[in-house]
């Protein structure tokens, strides 16, 4: 019998890739990614020329992505039917053969494969590789450290409503927002009501090529890719004052 | 001239080292790394028999850790001059060699390399490698994902006043809780008055032998080492009500 093994592919840049997950895609015979209909996906795409020759390639392309409310039974439904027909489809590839399920960041923080991973733990043998989460390859783009001493860090959806945002981002020290995107209008004006707007960078992909890193605040609100992070970075308890900021 | 490479090493187990810092560490001609006197250093056993022959090793011993009191000024003017010395030796060193800096987890998030990051980014060149944090592959090696759609995600030092620390444990959905050690039982009453005691793991060694991970309120209060870490997962949005904790 096979393993399920999920490889943490990290922020982007192949070189970043652990070294045993580097080895497990190396070696793969049986590769699956998430992936929207008829794109390459960024998960396939980091690892490109890395695969052997001749290894089998299962795209799980998502059945629906922003065409419908995130919390509406006919996107819960297609989701749940989705990621049960994977499992199922795995776990009987896996009677046989290892298959590598390549994750971007760190599998179990905000990925798409947890939903894989419940369904199939208690059927096949699964492995978790972890991978250095796209967050911290944003602040280490970023050029400025993320948190000091006793700094408090917060790791934030741009989904939330506008006060529950505007609320965690006024008790934190530093903070991370993710799925900005089109939810960017949103997370400024919660960064304003929380006097954090004029220490918050925007990062767009971060470690890979085209990085680009600027402060929201000179940022149109247009020009913002779903695949961005905002940072605040936290200016906590250090030995002499240095100054510090992103500058 | 040289620059100063900082390696992130990850949560311990050398093959979750990204290939980029694996490559710099067995090339190393140089290498730098913290410890406490008279041990041989975390990070320096993370990368046991990955020095080249030859390597010359800069161990930076702490001049206090917890003898006198993290606020005092005995304490801060300590730690800066130590610093401040490290800094100009390896600024020294990097005129005419690499130097490799040694650093567990990520080196931007609470690390020390991070001290002397500041000093040194202006006086010769500096590259940073990420690592996957420590808490990351404690998260991992809890089997459970740690957050799940919108979950709101702070992490804490077990150093912050108690009060805090309960505020804060009350306003998240996950939370990772750093530097527990001596303040474990403080800790422990802090997640209990934020009524998540019953939800608190307690993972030490996270990927490293030895790893162990049990309820927080199943452990012994004096059976708790410093390099442990205190999680609660998210139960966030997810396609179908799936029953999901570190059962």
């Amino acid at each position: 019998m096979g393993q399920i093994i999920c490889a943490g592919l990290g922020p982007g840049d192949p070189d970043l890739i652990s070294v045993g997950a580097d080895r497990a895609i190396r070696g793969a015979r049986h590769v699956a990614f998430f992936r929207k209909p008829g794109r390459q996906g960024q998960a396939r795409r980091i690892v490109d020329g890395m695969l052997p020759p001749g290894c089998a390639e299962y795209p799980m392309e998502y059945p629906v992505t922003t065409e419908l409310p995130f919390d509406s039974p006919a996107y819960i439904d297609l989701l749940s039917r989705f990621y049960d027909e994977w499992a199922g489809r795995l776990a009987a590839l896996a009677q046989n053969h290892d298959v590598v399920v390549l994750c971007e960041g760190d599998p179990f923080l905000y990925g798409s494969f947890m939903h894989l991973y419940v369904r199939l733990r208690d059927r096949v043998p699964v492995r978790v590789i972890p991978g250095i989460p796209g967050m911290v390859g944003c602040w280490n783009a970023s050029g400025t450290p993320i948190t000091w001493g006793d700094d408090v860090l917060t790791v934030l959806m741009g989904t939330l409503p506008e006060a529950d945002l505007a609320r965690h981002m006024a008790a934190c020290d530093a903070m991370v927002v993710m799925k900005t995107g089109r939810n960017l209008p949103k997370v400024r004006r919660a960064l304003a009501a929380a006097g954090r707007l004029d220490d918050a960078w925007l990062v767009e992909r971060g470690t890979m090529p085209g990085q680009r890193i600027a402060r929201l605040a000179e940022v149109e609100a247009a020009d913002c890719p779903y695949f961005a992070i905002v940072l605040v970075h936290g200016q906590g308890r250090r030995p002499v004052a240095m100054p510090d900021a992103a500058e």
